[in-house]
């Protein structure tokens, strides 16, 4: 059965969501669909890159990602449909794939070019929810696209190396459903620069010098449970998209606080790795 | 395989929307279930009406729609099963439908007469979700339920035309996720009225003289991109519904404004569109 | 078909809902996936059991719940998966289906020892989603895990009763969508206890002489509708789960306000039924 899955800005109370799953359905009786997100802020794309990217390969291969948010079909932002990693995505070309771009290269890339053969007007998605219904039925992306070379990409969201590998200069991309502030440093970068090496991780407050890998590991199981007092501890885990994430313990912004509320890391706030010279 | 669809004020928290849906399945195991909204303002049957109105013809004929919003049976607030449109619709007898029926004219309508036979009553949808497996399973109407004639219609929701055709008084009747202003004010009912005579649109604050057909016609694609400075400017526009919106263009609720905010158009605020003597 | 329920508080706006269910289609190609609930409160394990006591006896049997809630696995957080009134539980032995267990005895019980076996980590919920895979496959429990005798409750979600039978001691354990405060207290102990006895029921600030069933029952119909002013008036009913709820008619927190609000009644908050002597 085909799988298609929705991640837009549209929110969960306005009635596009549910039309766009209706006109699915109108096309084709069998398919399941599903909702990454429809939370994305309002066309954030560097949020919906995260979130992409974080869901996307945890499903079957074969399964088709629509990406609504700053979709609508402009002479500057066209409509594309690409095959990546056995993948399919069907999105504006507004840099909202440039995070799963940046590792992996596309087999197929077109710019869909159907949109006189559309009528409905329901809303921006009438293109994207065709693209999607024609490949679950097995059409190809030639038949709806020309081939093209290239995506766009969005600035700021990769960290900057140093040339000496003496730092990596991140910034916090994302704050998650529990206030932590995830940066834009992978496990993999950290490790290639760092060889090992101490280093020293700065926030705008804080100075830390260690990264875990799961929340727990902070905690020593040999105390007592009601004398240990990590719950809303700050730490740096490796979370599990495998970034670095500054987090509190047990983080809850409505009763301990979270990281990015106690140490001030909304989205953008820098995060500098030192590392020591070897 | 059946289509049901879902349109309620429960919120995404509490067990209910899973309950509906749990009893969905233990009738029929082969169904597919949509959420439209959760998320109506509690009690709030205009809200309701529009999130609906605007998200059902989108799926195809013969789903069947579920509204729970104020749908506790009493001797005033009757159970009612709609065919219209081609589609189901199973609701209180309290206005929620006035938009839908203000355009089309019931296929079918009986008052649900099946509250006897049910014993359960974990929610009060439970005759709800009764009557759409019934509905499902190939059932007909007649067999739920007798016949009616009219349902209850709510005020407010429709614009005045003045006699001399020289003004529409509207009202914004919806706030988007983008914080935009939709009116009740339709193009139909614009171009009926206006016959292509020039016009004045009139909120509180504001006075326009065009309406766009997209959110990106305001935009001057020959400047460059870094000179245009039109992220927040309000406009009008015919939405995706057909209805008259004030928007801010790339609104954002949390950075640039939006047009309920920056304008003051929140729920029920009048919009006046005065037509020039032709 | 098998069913299989997530209930967690990771939020909806978050990759890993999406994440979580691409995983499950990448093992079984058709399953219904139906969202409980992922608007829990980070790491509230009272708030996880009062929302999966009242949804998952709708769901037919056979329905496997997942649980998402605190569920990093750590010496003191053990997985379990519990086959109990004919529905299968997966979670942490948190105290998470302390409600559901207070009333049933599980078939049967296991400690999940498959965590060796696990190669990805996406979320804390791969584990969960293997087991729930291999559960709807027609796997037997014994085969993921080891069989155990009993689980940890958590203090302080059961009313305490007086020895003399003259009153219960309750309290608040969920705020619903509408702010409408529930207690602690069902039906069958306040039947059980008062055996018809008069009673009042305190609150911080009110004191309340009558239980309703209905909402609509304080209302008078025979009084003309806009006479009424019953809309936001406080009452208490049991409501849709069995349990005894301090309410407000047509309950709106944002325009008529709402019982937490209005009577002071957040989580937590002491609520008393005092008895007559018979």
């Amino acid at each position: 059965m085909p799988l298609i899955t929705l991640t837009t800005d549209f929110g969960w109370k306005d009635p596009y969501v549910g039309a766009v799953k209706g006109a699915i359905y109108k096309e084709l009786e069998t398919v399941n669909i599903v909702d990454i997100s429809h939370d994305v802020s309002p066309f954030h794309i560097a949020e919906a890159a995260y979130i992409i990217q974080n869901a996307y390969a945890s499903f079957p291969e074969g399964t088709i990602h629509i990406i609504g948010v700053d979709a609508e079909h402009t002479p500057e932002n066209k409509h594309v449909a690409i095959l990546l990693n056995g993948h399919y995505f069907i999105c504006a070309d507004n840099g909202v794939l440039c995070l799963i771009m940046s590792k992996l290269k596309a087999e197929k890339m077109v710019e869909i070019n159907i949109h006189d053969r559309i009528s409905s007007n329901f809303t921006t998605l009438d293109v994207f929810v065709s693209t999607a219904c024609h490949i679950a039925r097995g059409g190809t992306l030639e038949v709806i696209g020309r081939p093209i070379e290239s995506l766009r990409s969005i600035t700021g969201i990769h960290p900057i190396v140093s040339e000496s590998q003496s730092y990596i200069n991140g910034q916090v991309i994302y704050i998650d459903n529990y206030g932590n502030s995830v940066t834009n440093i992978s496990r993999e970068l950290f490790h290639q620069v760092g060889r090992g090496r101490k280093f020293v991780l700065s926030t705008r407050s804080e100075k830390l010098k260690a990264i875990y890998d799961r929340y727990s590991d902070i905690v020593n199981f040999e105390v007592e449970p009601n004398k240990r007092d990590v719950d809303g501890k700050g730490m740096v885990v490796f979370n599990s998209s495998g970034l670095i994430e500054i987090a509190t313990y047990r983080s809850n912004p409505m009763t301990v606080g979270s990281a990015s509320t106690l140490f001030g890391l909304q989205i953008d706030a820098p995060v500098i790795i030192n590392f020591e010279n070897s």
